[in-house]
């Protein structure tokens, strides 16, 4: 399996994210690829290829206008202020508010965001921005190959259409989805296995029947983000039934974490999707410091084998996963048991 | 005039809110509520007395159930997880969400709040509990005096019937105004004169014809808290025409303020209610470290007269104001103007 990578993650490097009342610093950071992208080449994978520009125009066929033009002008409006911190919003729309987009800065990212974990540094653009080129350049590669994997950092699946939070900025699964529907896909199916749910790729299709969006994640009524991720959400007007969400208590293990695994691949199977995208995440992890499942490292192993067993061209696309140490070998487990399913 | 006033406002002291991207010392603290007690006093305003306690019940009539209950256990839920520094939320509903209150601390945090300049503390409950008693018991005195202050720390107007937000809690004008009705008043205008809009205060009202809410704010597209207080908000349903904002563009002085003071009289004028209720914020003087409108010291008095003029049982309820030194001057001007007409 071919992966996709490029050393430009590392222009996103913020300095602290709001928790538990504080600041502190945050736990996504370069050090996460640095460690899968040392298994991947461990465990031979397979050839590690830089990303091809692909522009943005396809980055605009997931995202606003109005949000990606803000977050390109972001930082250095900021800065023009005399401002140096990283960008951190500070209020958000109310309750019962319809808001209108305001035109002060910080007005605007408060619009733009929805948490105060996704911090702008002076180059976090250019680092999302090949971000979302390793995940249209891995998608690109299902035309010649059954399986690519795109090691994007930072992660994307809480990014909705105009909105970033949860380090996320760009939504590199939906937008690696998007794509292969514009290269000739009439379906895509769309699975996150990250442990917390992806629900900016849920706002992103809510309302469309051309991606099925399944989800497997940590009940949101006990972990972020919060408000988005719970059961009967299933999508509206045309997209109504083709979104599922599998949340799960704090503590699941392998074994009712994989029965919720095989319902959703047996809906996305039921689908008969052209690709499959994996928002792989591996925060399930028992030893992941801000997440609370139980998976092993031969889990990771199992989860591969039962995802390949589909025989459906597939992309894997780097989400969370937060253990350093471990997050290299329980990433390239899943990319390792899906290999061996190659047909 | 009489000037209700606690001490427990000390119990409310946060050390940080998040601004330009860092944590800072909050501009919102004890010392402005000493200032402007001291000015009283030095002003021979009148007499100063303490609040009644009326109970939680009228704070009940303005915020929902689910909030206070949320809001009185917050802290023992927070310091039984091991923390101690101030409760400041971290995430919040994302658009197009409809948002269900989670059972987790950090989601109900960010439920419950639209900002992170609203930290709780281990005694902020207690402190907010008394500011509401200052606003009911001030607001009784009008059975018997044509003014009275309420003297209230932290502030209330950014606080909705069911979030906190610009370091505000619990909406002491809205509180003590639903008071005046609940004594017999047939309709009760609230004018807000602080510099930000009081969002809160036409969130609790924005249905209701029977309190007519008007606002002299900063225009939102510039200015905190960002998402309301445009001209054309103006109320729905029943409450349709009873919510009047004013927005004026940063540098503002008094020639264009009170413009705006004069038409929102004639509003309230027209409105003939049975009380006045004004939400005192003295941020609108050219002094002020965080706003951006430029009057001066003795427009405060005449701002008092003109309010004065209209020769209505008038509550005057302390909201923001942020250059320390000057509040005490510039809020007690508005009284001392506003008792000059008192007839």
């Amino acid at each position: 399996m071919k992966t996709v990578y490029s050393e430009d993650h590392r222009l996103h490097h913020a300095s602290a994210e709001l928790n538990d009342g504080e600041m502190m610093p945050c736990f996504e950071k370069p050090a996460r690829a640095d460690q899968v992208l040392a298994e991947v080449e461990r465990a031979e994978l397979g050839p590690i290829i830089p990303p091809d520009d692909h522009g943005e125009a396809p980055i605009r066929r997931v995202h606003t206008d109005q949000y990606i033009d803000f977050f390109q002008s972001a930082w250095s409006r900021w800065a023009d202020l005399g401002r140096s911190n990283d960008m951190l919003p500070l209020a958000w729309p109310p309750r019962r508010v319809q808001p209108r987009c305001p035109q002060d800065i910080d007005g605007q990212l408060g619009y733009f965001s929805f948490d105060a974990g996704a911090p702008i540094t002076a180059t976090t653009w250019q680092a999302v921005y090949s971000g979302a080129q390793v995940a249209l350049s891995a998608a690109a590669l299902l035309q010649h190959e059954r399986q690519a994997f795109a090691l994007c950092r930072p992660p994307g699946h809480h990014a909705g259409a105009d909105y970033m939070g949860g380090y996320c900025y760009l939504n590199n699964a939906a937008i690696a989805a998007q794509s292969l529907l514009d290269q000739g896909a009439r379906r895509v199916a769309l699975l996150d296995v990250d442990y917390h749910h992806g629900n900016g790729t849920q706002d992103i299709f809510w309302t469309r029947p051309d991606v099925l969006v399944a989800s497997i994640h940590a009940d949101p009524r006990v972990e972020y983000p919060f408000f988005a991720g719970h059961a009967d959400e299933r999508g509206v007007g045309t997209g109504e039934g083709f979104n599922h969400n599998y949340p799960l208590p704090p503590g699941t293990a392998w074994a009712a974490w994989s029965q919720a695994l095989q319902d959703a691949l047996r809906v996305v199977a039921g689908y008969a999707p052209d690709a499959l995208v994996i928002s792989l995440g591996v925060d399930t992890f028992s030893g992941d410091p801000i997440s609370q499942f139980r998976l092993q490292g031969d889990d990771y192993l199992r989860m591969g084998e039962q995802i390949g067993a589909l025989r459906l061209p597939t992309l894997f696309v780097m989400e969370g996963g937060y253990a350093v140490a471990e997050i290299g070998l329980n990433a390239v487990n899943v990319l390792r048991g899906a290999a061996t399913q190659k047909g």
